[in-house]
């Protein structure tokens, strides 16, 4: 590819809104440009690069055993609803009518849409396991777009998802999976953690994140170092740091008023006692519509994750502030156990176990209760869950120890689907040995292609630009000619003609100066110069390396082929 | 591949409204299954062929010199907006609402889109020309939808687009393509035809169609045997066949009591007249709500893509009922040029030329009027147009010659755009030679991957299934075990490592009829049996031919590695 003839040549400026890497580069080098906000067009150099991503997954999913399909974009309404997934929340499902008055959903994943292909078909346990996948475009309305290719509206997802006829043999394709993304992104230039997380709208009983370690991460995972475990931040199990109890001896409980004091941090400065002292008591609806109460320590937050899984529910709101009111007959932040109508169901968090003498709201407005006690002020509570936020700091329960924690990107994920889609959907059955018809037992699989681009930048870029791994660099080498178009126009043609990707820079109106700036921007692995001064030989020179040296074409094309 | 494993084996059973080969055969031998009415999901051979398909077309427009790239789906409604096309009929746009009120169109082709990202790069003449193209899923709200993969709601379109400094260096381009869409089709199997064509919503003075001859085909592609010219029907210049004029004399204009008469047909029997004396009036309104009326000889329909290029407008629609009772004081169906307002302008089709005494309306409920004569009860026309709908039997002006028919299927389509777009969206524009800025003069081509898989079914098949052209067949080969596993296991390994592609059926539970019909059906090209009978040898049989050999692995592979 001549460099004079490609579109989307490298420029000075940067987005206004980018502040990672991955997007000023790639913005800057021609691999993208912006659309409407969170919608990218790949450029020809980016598209390339996508495809050879592609191309790599394609391989290692096609070598696991599953198989390519492609479902789709516009689903069907009435599967959304078979699921109760028309309903959930974190997707922000776009939907559509057609000119017949037939409502659709731009798919987000695909689950219902799979599931209803492969009932379709009458499968015999001899059929199973299959592991059905797709390349395709997903949407997601989200509130807010960032970082170029990092979370965006629309997107090249593969979208893996598996059948079994029971629980054991999922377990194999999910340590298939495990294996093969791990291989996937290490082909990639990625090291992956394989990070316990939270099954969201997917629904099931458990995932796992393959997280890159990069600061532009948009998640925390929390590691213990002994154990070698991760976990998001939004599951990872954690026990509160003990909370150092100077009374030895219960006091009689005591009614401050602290009109319009709400929030823990003002709450223990005007009651003058440490914030671990304070309780936070927070009102929950479930999706089935019952209220819960819900407290931590006062320096924890509520995880709504954990709190969900605890309950068993698929999703929770906080209730609003004029139920609140009605329910409890308080102001909203006056929320507490103390005085709670007797039908809300209470759950409390370990960090709560063991305190004496602590705060809590009575559902009084304009007032707070200080010197509560469990057994006298409070019933003595028969179990503690662990549902708060965990933050720097906490210890890990298995072994006492200290996490450490990291930023990262999430580029792929595993979950468990269980019977979740095929109890729920009619006839996503199979016939067993016995002749009885059993619902599958399933688990997905997700590979976001962009943001794995865009991690992938995060990680491969210096001061000067990108740093292309091989494997998905657009080109194997970047030829330069300075004053001498002749002579590189010839090394071009026998490059092209050994089937070695090449751009050629062939401008003649840019410094040799200008050609080397781009070279480092546009960052493909080796770049190569014809100029007067390299004679009969060709200038070699690696991205990463300051050194270069002068080499035949012979010896060029040796060196290329060993990589 | 094992065919024990493949997810959507064969099926007996055709879907209730398929008619067309390939949406039968599509279906029973597992390459497609239908979502919601024109959406379809392609199973793993489908999904094979597919890529092989996106494969060819890839290698020859990268060839061509065109460079891949991908627009979003989603595209900004005020594009459409800025040239007009959110109100063309042509495509059943379909728009959609993000949760920030933006509004957004699913793309049906994307020209606007990428003028806007041709628009955010300051281009010069010496980057021209360029040639853009990407493969997308495309959405049409089809009113219906038919025949498998023929017309769909959703599917992968290659389109593309192209850039010039001026109208010369297109033509090249359009030169280039019109090669490079003969060579894909050519290595697709397909034979087509290049036909001119309607530019419908597209905009642009001309485009060409590549027309496959199949039965199964939408359109009526209109031949010149001499000149080898072919046009699609919406555009075939015609010349009626002259109607024998018997009177030689003026007759005195008469007014019939007809209440009731509606259509030529049931007029020209109660006149007792023969058709071709009838005249069809027919009121539209313009998209720039202008009225006018169009008259043709009877038997002959208005083609409205002839009338709007006579025009010069974008859109026509029929002028409703109430409208023309308003305007000409008659019921619809009494419409004609006497008594017609002054202020509608009329244009008259040739095929009305020289007729005397002839019926035509008089805007009068429950009347015709007959013996109309040019130059004494209606103006002597200036002009005469082509705007009639061409019918078999009809004549090329070009050479009088009797125009042949036969049936198409619209596989790929080029289009001349010239400034169509580029003089409506503003900075769609380039710094030429001089300074100055000038508009692109553009050129667009697509390809439609469904359907032209679909009219390769129509073309390459038999009564027992299909036979796939091995450029795009899902596997090289076949390979069918008759109780011998152990043997064919090894076969399959063996070819395998050769990197062959092979299906390998070897399934323990089906007869050798019943897995020879399955290879029948799926079409690949060769089929190899192993079996006791073949001892140490390998059946070979092609799938279009009865006759079968023995063979030795080494044979096979030599033979395989031929073709």
């Amino acid at each position: 590819m001549k460099y004079s003839k490609l579109f989307g040549k490298t420029i000075k400026n940067v987005p206004k809104d980018a502040t990672l890497a991955s997007h000023k580069l790639l913005h800057q080098a021609g691999f993208i440009r912006e659309s409407t906000a969170g919608r990218y067009y790949l450029l020809p150099l980016g598209q390339i690069v996508q495809q050879k991503i592609i191309k790599i997954v394609k391989e290692e999913m096609d070598r696991s055993g599953a198989q390519e399909i492609v479902a789709p974009i516009l689903h069907p309404l009435y599967l959304w609803q078979e699921t109760n997934r028309d309903k959930a929340t974190g997707f922000g499902l776009i939907t559509i009518k057609d000119r017949h008055g037939m409502e659709f959903v731009m798919g987000g994943t695909a689950e219902e849409m799979i599931v209803d292909l492969v009932r379709k078909f009458q499968i015999s346990y001899k059929d199973l396991p299959f592991h059905l996948y797709q390349f395709s475009a997903k949407f997601r309305d989200e509130l807010r777009s960032r970082g170029g290719l990092l979370r965006v509206r629309e997107f090249i997802m593969k979208d893996g998802y598996s059948f079994h006829k029971d629980e054991e043999d999922f377990k194999k394709e999910y340590a298939n999976m495990t294996k093969t993304y791990t291989k996937i992104f290490k082909r990639l230039g990625l090291e992956t953690f394989i990070v316990e997380a939270d099954n969201g709208d997917i629904g099931g009983d458990y995932a796992h994140e393959f997280q890159v370690k990069a600061s532009a991460g948009e998640d925390t995972i929390y590691y213990v170092p002994s154990k070698k475990l991760f976990f998001n931040k939004e599951i990872a199990p954690t026990s509160a740091p003990k909370f150092n109890q100077l009374e030895e001896y219960v006091l009689p409980l005591e009614e401050v008023e602290g009109k319009g004091l709400i929030g823990v941090d003002e709450l223990s400065k005007f009651l003058n006692i440490p914030v671990e002292k304070t309780t936070k008591t927070i009102l929950f609806e479930t999706d089935k519509k019952e209220v819960i109460a819900a407290a931590v320590r006062g320096e924890y937050n509520v995880d709504e994750a954990k709190l969900k899984r605890i309950i068993g529910c698929q999703s929770l709101k906080l209730l609003d502030p004029a139920k609140i009111k009605k329910l409890t007959g308080a102001e909203v932040g006056y929320a507490g156990l103390l005085n709670l109508p007797h039908n809300i169901k209470v759950f409390l968090d370990d960090s709560m176990k063991g305190r004496i003498n602590f705060e809590c709201g009575a559902n009084k407005t304009n007032y707070h209760t200080i010197n509560v006690n469990f057994g006298r002020d409070l019933p003595e509570p028969d179990k503690f869950y662990d549902f708060k936020e965990t933050k720097p700091g906490d210890f890990y329960p298995g072994t006492n120890e200290k996490y450490e924690t990291f930023r990262g990107i999430e580029v792929g994920n595993i979950f468990q689907l269980g019977y979740h889609y095929t109890k729920k959907m009619k006839g996503a059955t199979f016939i067993d040995q016995d002749g009885s018809e059993k619902p599958y037992y399933m688990g997905c699989y997700g590979i976001g292609i962009g943001r794995t681009l865009s991690a992938i930048v995060e990680i491969h870029h210096d001061d000067f630009g990108i740093t292309w791994p091989e494997s998905i660099s657009p080109f194997a080498v970047h030829l330069i000619s300075i004053k001498n178009n002749k002579k590189a126009e010839e090394v071009y043609k026998k490059l092209d003609e050994s089937g070695i990707e090449v751009l050629y820079d062939d401008r003649e109106d840019v410094s040799a100066g200008g050609k080397f700036a781009d070279f480092d921007l546009i960052g493909i692995p080796v770049r190569l110069v014809v100029s007067e001064k390299t004679d009969d030989k060709i200038e070699w020179k690696d991205r990463k390396n300051k050194n270069s040296e002068l080499l035949s074409f012979d010896q060029v094309t040796a060196r290329l082929k060993k990589i």
